[in-house]
């Protein structure tokens, strides 16, 4: 018998919140990577030019955990135009053991919204000072407004300021996440004046030109880049990581991908240099920040063990809760799934 | 809304079947290939070694069709000693236009058995004799006899001979053969027999050391080896394809996976040479056979193109049939999918 659980995004938003337990998953994901075998395969990815479609196909196998998930991540950038998002996705849950489809979850991106604003807060929980109370937010789109809240549940952030190429936008994520945080929050039309005052910056646009220029950073800051997921995707001025102590999600990933292909492209840095992991500085193979001057920049590309872990939680969630509809795939759907 | 089709195993089995649909659709695919800026971008490979597991993620754009597939195949190979079948999986069919999931194919596997044993049709019917009555099939397993099936859907087969390492495996393919296809199908223990009685030879093993040997082949014959779809698998003497024409489904993966890696390595093959595919003898734009004394061999490691091609006709079937279940995604299971 071929039984799946299969979870819709309502089922998986009342189980899996931004909370402590999703940002403790993803952090012990990362921890995972530098201590464990971990298997990741280089991003499957797929363009439909066409249609101005992408699709990206991330994993990764965890020892210790029970399951690897597989995730879709469709962007068609044309969809608004139409009514429907751009982006989108679902993940599948396998058994480690036996191959075997554990969980389908219907999330439409929601799961991949979580791991990583929840990567947001590992990143600021290892590597910005930990008396950071001013956040800088660039971008206003959903990961603008989870990036915040991840902050508030490492750091003691009393005040953040938004900047957006659209205010009007900015001012709205400003309004409801005053409201929903309990923290000053104001939307700015000035970028450079928004980080000036920040402990932590986080980037979060899809620019593909960049938004922070070298010059505008001071010591003692903390800066999380993760609006760059692709290769022309750009936020962050390649001069600005010759002045921070870079830490990559993945290096294999942000050499292709992230902050650091831009700097090397740019000549910035040099393309055999290393640089520390996350998860190397989570288990304490690298150092991350060594003083209060230091400043650290974190470039987030997104990977498959965070969706293995965000995946694996919410199984487990599921199951607790008794959530979700099984489905046999031996019986045929006109005998009730 | 987003709304997706379900569809189990049962389903498909019921609206999709080995039959001349769906070799059209798979040839059409490989000529697309050849014809049409079709994306393929490598297989996406996870490796679970301390489980003998290995999961494949095939997908390919195909302009013209409405869908794309990703499809995502584990091989669990100790699965047998709990009695699990070793290899499973399913596919997500996505529109081309928006990137939102149309369909869930649920098939544990089934359409990669259709797909597969169609391009083995396919292959047979562009490269080999009009008049080929004769075969030779080398393995018992489900591919072994789908193989045979999708023989005689192309040339005239009269007579089959099916050998394996487990004769009792054999005997039982050709049993149920001889009856669901009405030909004379008997097990033999001598492979080489089998070999130079055949006008078309089908390897389908998941041999790692060659099972068929250069000095077996006879001026007229067409081999399609369909076995190696891993680095490891080899069915094919290397010798032997110096003493073919030799064609493959997708140069770059039999480089990488196929009979030609092989052939390559151990030297028997120029490493720069190139070869025709299978999609441009289809389509005119290379030779395959050019006459009758001439040995064929087809080089097939499956490939993301026919996964598209058979999940976008599951999926026109199913609308036609009203099968399967629709699932809202944005409603929570509780609330009946």
């Amino acid at each position: 018998m071929t039984r799946m659980l299969v979870l819709t995004e309502p089922d998986l938003r009342e189980i899996v919140r931004l909370d402590a337990s999703a940002v403790a998953c993803v952090e012990e994901a990362f921890a995972a990577l530098a201590t464990k075998p971990v298997v990741m395969p280089p991003i499957l990815r797929l363009d439909i030019v066409e249609h101005r479609g992408e699709v990206d196909v991330k994993t990764a196998y965890v020892p210790g955990l029970d399951g690897f998930a597989i995730k879709v991540s469709p962007g068609f950038f044309d969809n608004p135009k139409i009514g429907l998002p751009s982006l989108n996705g679902l993940m599948i849950l396998f058994s480690t053991r036996t191959g075997l489809v554990e969980a389908l979850l219907l999330d439409n991106g929601y799961l991949t919204d979580v791991r990583t604003a929840a990567a947001g807060a590992v990143a600021a929980k290892h590597l910005s000072r930990p008396d950071s109370q001013e956040a800088a937010i660039l971008g206003a789109g959903i990961q603008a407004r989870l990036q915040l809240e991840a902050l508030t549940l490492v750091r003691p952030i009393r005040r953040a300021r938004i900047w957006a190429r659209d205010f009007a936008k900015a001012e709205s994520a400003a309004r409801d996440l005053a409201t929903s945080l309990g923290i000053a929050v104001e939307a700015v039309r000035d970028p450079q004046g928004a980080c000036a005052a920040a402990d932590i910056v986080v980037t979060t646009t899809p620019a593909e030109q960049p938004i922070l220029k070298a010059e505008w950073l001071r010591p003692g800051q903390h800066v999380t880049a993760m609006g760059s997921d692709s290769e022309h995707k750009n936020e962050i001025d390649p001069a600005a990581l010759t002045r921070v102590r870079y830490v990559a999600d993945s290096v294999a990933q942000t050499r292709r991908l992230g902050e650091l292909h831009h700097a090397i492209r740019a000549g910035a840095i040099d393309g055999t240099r290393s640089f520390p992991e996350l998860g190397q500085v989570i288990a304490g193979q690298a150092p991350g920040r060594e003083g209060p001057e230091d400043i650290t920049l974190c470039d987030l590309t997104g990977t498959g063990v965070q969706d293995t872990a965000i995946a694996t939680l919410a199984h487990a969630r599921a199951r607790d809760a008794g959530a979700g509809q099984s489905i046999d795939t031996q019986k045929a759907t006109g005998d009730r799934l």
